[in-house]
């Protein structure tokens, strides 16, 4: 915005705001903007409306760390999922990406993040403690540890292993290989040698 | 989202709003709506406030259909502008960018669309005869033409010019040639022959 003032403050307030906005920038904030005020009765007031009745209602899983409007979560609380299974994911993002790409009805734990010393993240500041306190408690069989393939990932996965192995509970984890529509040429000499390691019969 | 249910209403009903808003698809308005849930106090909170706040008093102004919290808005209320030179814009999103990217201190008018008869848009449903009416009123100088160099724009720029001609205006449009920054090799003929013809001396 340039410093002659060209619209209220409350304007200007709203695309301030909108541009921190991951996916909108401050060119398709002013964008959403002009586009919200223009749709006033249809997005603007029920978009208000939905923010602060999320905000009030939002709260953290006592159990698996989702974010959702009650507590224990609708996951955790729903009687037709597996409690016996737990996805094992970083962020609540992974958990809604696995939900909608899997048939699997099973339980989840959320981390908060990995393992990353230079960051100054230690077991303390991650879910981990509660994660282990769920499979003492009893009745987990499996735990899938559905973390990024990256460093601090696979840290985070061995370090939640070898806090687990007196307990008798079966850990696995995402297979690697290539990508389902993915060309062999462009992929890396990693994940190509893993999907050969893991080759599956025709 | 699958079927199965995995977040509170309110945070569905969050997702499904945030999809609406441009620049923002169903994926990235689940992202969008995760980063505002975990920064509840920073963003979400103050964004539900903006939101409602620029709801309430947002309006058209009367004078040049500008959006503003105020009518007259802070254009047609601001001393420091020259309010005999008006630039005639399609829409306020025309008038953001100009403001974004000239010097000048000057009055507008918000056509509202542009004339499209085969979309059922005729004359009255667009903000010309109040433009007229502020001709009419007296002291403009210059109108400077800034539609869209469309079919619609230029014919809709034709008609507001026609229906002025009687009065004792200057009527100026924005000039066509090459964008800065633009190569020659990829600009179509009609904005070559018009840069052309436009020539100024070096």
């Amino acid at each position: 915005m340039s410093t002659k003032r060209i619209a209220g403050a409350e304007i200007e307030k709203l695309i301030q705001l909108l541009a921190k906005v991951p996916g909108l920038g401050p060119r398709s904030a002013r964008r959403a903007a002009l586009h919200m005020i223009k749709k006033k009765d249809q997005l603007l007031t029920p978009l208000a409306g939905a923010m602060a009745d999320a905000a009030e209602k939002v709260q953290i899983c006592s159990v698996c760390a989702n974010v959702d409007t009650q507590n224990p979560c609708s996951i955790c609380t729903d009687p037709r999922r597996d409690s016996t299974t737990i996805i094992v994911v970083e962020d609540v993002a992974d958990l809604w990406a696995l939900e909608r790409a899997s048939e699997m009805s099973v339980s989840y734990h959320i981390l908060g993040g990995t393992l990353s010393p230079l960051d100054g993240v230690g077991p303390d500041d991650l879910n981990i403690k509660t994660l282990v306190d769920r499979v003492v408690g009893g009745e987990v069989k499996e735990l899938i540890l559905a973390v990024n393939a990256t460093v601090e990932g696979q840290t985070t996965a061995h370090y939640i292993t070898s806090q687990l192995e007196d307990l008798n509970v079966k850990i696995t984890r995402l297979a690697h290989g290539v990508p389902v529509g993915g060309e062999l040429d462009y992929l890396d000499e990693g994940t190509l040698s893993a999907a050969l390691r893991s080759r599956t019969n025709f």
